[in-house]
């Protein structure tokens, strides 16, 4: 997506070679326009897989997610993160490993919020690690629901998060997609130098 | 606002005098559609009020707040609640209660997402205590800005916040006002028996 290439490199700030700051128009400050553009992107390229669900993890992709849901026309499922297991009923949780703090929380959604047959597809800001998407894949797999496929704002590809999707047979589409980041350089996939 | 109105009576569960559970539309699953009908009303209820910057808490207000900015064509900030104190230059920091966990977090903005002369529309899912409120007013006006106004999806107006903030001077809006809850019964403001 050229808009949002573009956003990044005018706006994005590689402080090395992992970080990437895009919070002026992503993810503390919000652009909704911007927000529109994409949640329209995501509807065209997952227009023919019958999605009937769109899932997000709290809390910077419920932007982009409200607004892919929004022109759709479906329901959008926030997941939950805390710190602790709350053992309710009703309730699925999975343990997931944030590596930006360094520490496990766990991922919830209600049960009821996600049908066995429903089709799922993820929107997230980022896609780095993959650890938040593989935590949300199991939930909507034991809720009896298919992973369609994950949308990414930005995805880091030279991390492993989209690699390890990709050998599990999920679909992941990133619209902007970081092959190489160093301090103030970042080159996009598929980019001539 | 009616239609959010029918929404809660129809959906929502007063768990007991003081718990409403709105979660099948506005904070778990979300509603696309209902939160652009939502930000067209805060939009219109804001209209004269000549306001530069919508603000939002993270995380359930961001969906509500994200069709407010987008109808306004103003961009949005989300407030970041952190467990404790960062101490980053550049970063406006605030201790603020949460009654939901017992326990306080530390809410912040970037400074320079919300600029000296600014007039900002605080828009939240809920209104109670007002201790999000007032964090996020104390952020505000920190940063040199005016807080012209509390947008809330659904106030709970027996409890203290909409009162402090208009005892404060601020202006209140409120979407859905439940005037009184018990188990299974809600009453809206203005209702007549």
């Amino acid at each position: 997506m050229k808009l949002l290439e573009s956003r990044v490199r005018a706006e994005g700030h590689a402080l090395d070679e992992r970080v990437l700051l895009v919070d002026s128009f992503l993810n503390h400050q919000v652009d909704p326009e911007l927000m529109l553009e994409i949640g329209k992107e995501f509807a065209r390229l997952f227009a023919e897989d019958g999605i009937t669900r769109v899932v997000t993890v709290e809390s910077s992709g419920i932007a982009p997610a409200t607004m892919t849901a929004l022109v759709m026309s479906l329901p959008l499922v926030i997941m939950k993160k805390y710190p602790q297991r709350r053992n309710q009923e009703g309730l699925l949780e999975t343990e997931v490993y944030s590596f930006t703090k360094n520490q496990p929380y766990i991922l919830t959604v209600k049960r009821e919020f996600i049908r066995p047959g429903d089709r799922v597809l993820l929107i997230d800001d980022f896609l780095a690690n993959g650890e938040a998407a593989f935590g949300a894949i199991r939930l909507i797999e034991a809720a009896g629901a298919a992973a369609c496929g994950v949308g990414a704002v930005v995805c880091k590809s030279f991390q492993p998060g989209k690699g390890k999707l990709l050998e599990k047979g999920y679909r992941v589409e990133a619209l902007a997609d970081v092959a190489f980041m160093q301090k103030n350089t970042i080159r996009f996939v598929g980019e001539t130098l």
